[in-house]
């Protein structure tokens, strides 16, 4: 997500080339709660209200822009990317020079007093930013994350799948017997993005989220969502998609190409996600893409990271590195492409 | 390899504890070589003197201490370690505080002007040191290391397998098309391990390399190699093996329980390692160790990383941590096993 002018978020004009810049790479961070022995505490995530939300997110640096729920959770567009919430499970994205783990105490804090849960499993994960050195001091390095990490968990792993020295993805997780219910997640983060896709993320060619969201196709990658999306000006998109039985999707876009970034990401439940990454590909043409998939035993995309290890090439793209990493309770794929071909990308 | 007073070793007496330590951990150097296009010189990088290597071994802090050789390789016991010599491929191991990269560019040089030969692929890599501060500042960090190696090399990857915050093996190789003949190297890096088990590496218990070897059931691991074997004064241990066709295996040992370290190391093709793995474990009685298998797809190895994966338990021990890697030209795995249950060792 990119925003430049409408919301909390800075606009960077640093004294090295005076140039405009926005750091789309998001941090990820997925928590999974689980009660307490006794109380009769409900034990909801979702019984934290929005006003409790807004404060926790000033500690990160972004606000709240709207939000949609259904039955099974609320999903909060932010000003820095998104905000999921369901009963156990809590996803907080953001970019920019957002501090996203000085919240992750607080937060802690008010999940345990409010809803009488404990963290159960948790996902801390990012790319390499493009400009490590704009970002604030707590997140300039993963290693000086995971010394924030390692003061909160004394069962921490910390990895780091790609390349150290090209694209890299880093985690952090806990050792965990993890739950066990069906979970998955795959993202796809894209760069070098095709400049005529690009500019549907303009309002200059449209006027708004829902304009950018037809005309760029994201309404037809899994129809049937309820669609939280926005524009901003003078560019950049953020979307939240709510699927049923708590499957969500969400996007977050930055046009500019000199600095474009893309991310998709989701837990639904497939066996292959094949057709799903060609689609979202198709929508945006990056040069290049890093695709992380993670699947616990019983989701079925587990055995897809076997399919994954096969697909060397995917239609235009040529894989780069691969990476099979085995947690304690998922399967973790991570995958970077570049494209092998140009195809030429027809006008939206 | 472990050596305290018998050559040009340092022993390392630091102000921060004024106690004994000595670094076992290795790094370790794989350098396949081509021959340059066009000009009659025969490229064999076995017409490198011993003398050349003596020199050039100055700049890495390590001495030659014997050598023995068949018909298609060299092998070289070093005071830190080993050197092994074949046609086209040159593995240099060393331990303690030397300083290997500072001998790589020499080395590509002396290669280039003696034996008309280039690099075709190259592989660097090492656990994570037990005392990093103790480091000469080139092998201090591996960012380090991998600047020094993106200096020499346009196509680098460098990798960080295992846990960045316990158990981390570091990798730097290229993108190549690689060799086209069958190739894998298992390497077993073994630490806490049985004090019984250690007490053969040291002079109080035998009298020389040999007593050693057989009292300890090296000779055992793989029958029928040529070995040259040295034990130091006044314990640490170091030998090399080679077998028919190019194979070699290669051991080194520091004993102190309060930094014991063993390093396994061979190139011989199976395919399956399971009994081997098992022997070697046997004989050593590690508490934890750290296993990678580099494997080709010309290799009967290459599919042992699936039988890998699915090896959460080897007898004994439960694993930690695993990863498969994908290189352009090999499957490469690194996994963590810790021990689950004591065994109590039988006297040697």
């Amino acid at each position: 997500m990119d925003q430049h002018a409408t919301t909390g978020g800075e606009e960077i004009a640093d004294s090295t080339d005076c140039g405009h810049f926005f750091e789309g790479t998001e941090k990820l961070l997925e928590i999974w709660f689980a009660r307490n022995n006794g109380g009769g505490n409900p034990g909801d995530l979702r019984s934290i209200s929005r006003e409790e939300w807004v404060t926790l997110l000033k500690l990160v640096h972004c606000e709240i822009i709207s939000s949609k729920q259904d039955a099974d959770m609320i999903a909060y567009l932010l000003s820095e990317s998104s905000l999921f919430v369901s009963k156990r499970r809590i996803i907080l994205k953001t970019c920019g020079r957002t501090t996203l783990l000085a919240a992750l105490t607080p937060l802690l804090s008010l999940v345990k007093q409010k809803c009488g849960m404990q963290v159960m499993d948790i996902f801390y994960s990012r790319k390499n930013y493009m400009r490590p050195e704009l970002q604030h001091e707590l997140h300039q390095s993963f290693d000086d994350e995971v010394k924030v990490l390692d003061k909160l968990f004394d069962n921490g792993a910390a990895y780091a799948l790609g390349r150290l020295n090209r694209d890299t993805w880093y985690l952090y997780t806990i050792e965990t017997s993890g739950i066990n219910e069906p979970d998955q997640t795959l993202e796809l983060l894209m760069q070098d993005l095709d400049s005529t896709r690009m500019s549907a993320f303009t309002k200059a060619v449209c006027k708004d989220g829902l304009e950018a969201t037809k005309k760029s196709g994201i309404d037809q990658i899994i129809p049937g969502a309820i669609i939280d999306d926005f524009l901003f000006e003078p560019c950049g998109y953020s979307m939240n998609a709510i699927l049923p039985n708590g499957a969500y999707f969400t996007i977050h876009i930055t046009p500019e190409p000199e600095f474009s970034y893309v991310s998709f990401e989701t837990n639904v439940e497939m066996s292959t996600y094949e057709e799903l990454i060609l689609r979202v590909l198709d929508i945006f043409q990056p040069k290049k893409f890093l695709m992380t998939l993670f699947a616990n035993p019983g989701s079925s995309a587990n055995d897809f990271y076997s399919d994954i290890h096969n697909i060397g090439q995917i239609k235009g793209f040529s894989r780069h590195d691969h990476q099979l990493c085995v947690l304690k309770s998922y399967n973790l794929t991570c995958s970077v492409y570049k494209r092998s071909q140009q195809i030429e990308a027809p006008p939206i």
